[in-house]
């Protein structure tokens, strides 16, 4: 099977927006061993619909559109949507209930002008928008009117999904994929993602270089993200049936790279390091200078996370530091706030105050000011208290202010996690 | 004038890569009022090269490809290109020697694989490449082979650039642009933005509508983000020209949704609190809940911000919100965790801690778990303490917990906005 992307939305074009929608579902259908061969960005102007419509219906077939789908008058992608497939619009009660509850759970009317959200193609099957009150629609076309037939005749299946990226991607992953995976088997590939931290995408590459050769069969990719890089391996149907051999790599990659794998799911550090936490029954505090409460708000992204996190503390200034914190003058003065010392004294004082078993802490120089010849931009000290002991580690970050933020609270989380698993950190 | 964008490359089909350099040109593009048209990510086949050039020739003045330029044997692209537009290859002894001696300064010989890199189509005027070996290429052509010329016959121009992000950069921004800009000196345009948040994007249409409609002739788009809508006017020269006309719209809009706008600029919302904070020499801690951090994340991600950002807690347990933050008992048992009683006394709380001029706090239902029928998933007080006075806020927000997390972040900063401006919140 092959796939088009329309990405419609003037905003696309104007350059203010960049499309990750696209690469979002690109990926996803490559996961499931469906090659995307074009992605098209247009304006939000009917003939061009249409004429990528007919172009992308003739290439391949499955077509995912996305944008267009909102309530003003710049959104037309549903009616011209309905003219390609020679479809009635007809009004859907139950869809207006929806959008008119939501308007409700805010405590406000429906505005009138979100009627047209309601008014939905005939032809069109509707999937379920879990978060967002525009449907996502299913046109399914055996040959349709005015396109190349194409060779066999198989069915080919329109998408139309909202541009609200969060709408877009639930929509995606619970309606559109398990969809195309079932229609698709044959082409399955079996994706294995191995997530890394705290080490450089050329450093994992020199440490299991010789196992990828051993293996040419598998298609690996390396995936530099700001906070880690995530290996993937992705195997055609007969290189994942031959599961000892598989077997044995993978074995080999974790004597050679296994300690920066943090988990081999799709799942963020955060919520490894909550699974830790839960299993083995500890509580959390946090105490964070450099970056600014992102350590805590990453842990509590993570639903259920009251369990494990008791809460903590962004102690920006020495002040606070001190009566918060119970760091002392004297290290303050003598070390200065970015510190082994203040570092370690962050993690207790936290740990102390909110009655938890463990204590983070972070402080560094996030930039652009701040930074000295002995104390450089992205320096960051790491504390963490347990009943046990406290211990402190140095770090030197690289990038600009919100990067060495990012990077430095998945230290704080990857420490947490080496911790928790007994692990050398 | 008209331009397509051309991106080639697998990696773009496969989702690894965001067509971020599509964006890039397009908003340089949009700068000189040259309109973007549509944007075509193709892999790399010289077939699938040759169909998108042909459409785009037929339907824009002004073509750009990036990618495939390198020197390995996926890099298709220059010979593509030479195939349409039927030229030779020959041999470049200057960008040879320009390659060797960039290999020289890293003291290495330039490996004969390079030497590809050399070859340029006879009928290609060369673009200087300030960073990298692969010049860029311009066809300049008035009615092209295999194409459908245009109306008056007008030249065509065919850019052909490296995927390398800052070489395409360079070129685009030092010979590219200044090139368009003096060939289509009559289409600039201006764009006006208008960012607002806590209010839905169909409420703001109904609000401006009669006045949009007023001024057909603007091209207006509505970007609904989770955090809010940006609304953007994009002026002809002609439109921009006449400025009373364009002061009187402004004025209207100002007066019918004025109070939901945070700024005119590209900034974000944390961004102006923080210009507010420093102009009004007032400081500021923050008591958190159900946003987690994110609050004080976000301010945080400012430079600067620890000039006026003392600190703050996150508060998760009823433990941590009675110890640290003075909350009453009584409150907690009588109202619960999150009421409107507990948001004021985390923001008395956390301002008193922390000695702040002004406290905000957050408190609310961020689910999965949690809601009941009186305490819904996504309701969120807010809490705002002064010198003066103290209030709290009621709040209905929609989405997942890591948008109600954005939502309840935003409204808290939203809140802190109007209260530095006096206006009513």
């Amino acid at each position: 099977m092959k796939a088009t992307i329309i990405s419609i939305g003037n905003e696309l074009l104007n350059g203010k927006t960049v499309n990750s929608n696209a690469a979002f579902i690109a990926a996803k259908l490559y996961e499931i061993g469906i090659v995307t061969g074009r992605i098209v960005a247009i304006r939000d102007e009917t003939a061009a619909i249409l004429e990528s419509l007919e172009q992308a219906l003739a290439q391949s077939e499955v077509v995912i559109t996305t944008g267009g789908l909102g309530p003003t008058p710049d959104d037309i992608t549903k009616n011209a949507l309905a003219n390609f497939f020679h479809s009635e619009m007809v009004f859907n009660e139950a869809i207006w209930q929806k959008i008119e509850q939501r308007f409700r759970q805010r405590g406000i009317p429906a505005p009138e002008v979100n009627r047209v959200q309601a008014w939905i193609p005939e032809k069109a099957r509707l999937i379920d928008n879990p978060i967002g009150s525009a449907p996502g629609l299913h046109f399914e076309t055996p040959s349709p009117g005015g396109i190349a037939a194409a060779a066999g005749g198989a069915a080919k299946h329109t998408f139309v999904l909202p541009g609200v990226p969060q709408e877009m991607k639930a929509i995606v992953a619970e309606s559109v994929i398990p969809f195309l995976r079932q229609k698709n088997a044959a082409g399955l590939i079996e994706v294995r993602l191995y997530r890394t931290t705290g080490v450089a995408e050329s450093k994992i590459y020199e440490l299991c270089r010789a196992l990828l050769e051993s293996r040419p069969e598998y298609e690996v990719a390396f995936l530099p993200k700001t906070t880690g890089v995530d290996l993937r391996v992705a195997l055609r149907e007969k290189d994942a049936a031959k599961k000892q051999r598989f077997a044995e790599f993978e074995t080999g990659l974790f004597q050679t790279i296994g300690k920066y794998i943090y988990t081999t799911g799709p799942e963020e550090l955060e919520e490894v390091v909550g699974k830790l936490l839960r299993e083995r029954r500890l509580t959390l505090a946090a105490a964070e200078s450099c970056t600014g409460g992102l350590v805590q708000d990453k842990i509590t992204d993570i639903a259920g996370s009251s369990d494990y996190f008791i809460g903590g503390m962004v102690a920006y200034s020495n002040e606070s530091k001190m009566r918060h914190l119970g760091v002392r003058a004297e290290s303050l003065q003598r070390y200065g706030a970015v510190s082994e010392a203040v570092a370690r004294e962050m993690a207790e004082g936290v740990r102390r105050a909110f009655g938890a078993d463990l204590g983070i802490s972070t402080t560094g120089i996030a930039g652009p000011g701040g930074a000295t010849p002995e104390k450089p931009l992205g320096l960051i000290y790491l504390g963490l208290a347990t009943a046990q002991k406290t211990a402190a580690k140095k770090f030197l970050l690289i990038g600009d202010r919100v990067m060495i933020k990012e990077r430095g609270a998945q230290a704080a989380l990857e420490l947490l996690r080496r911790e928790l698993l007994g692990m050398e950190s």
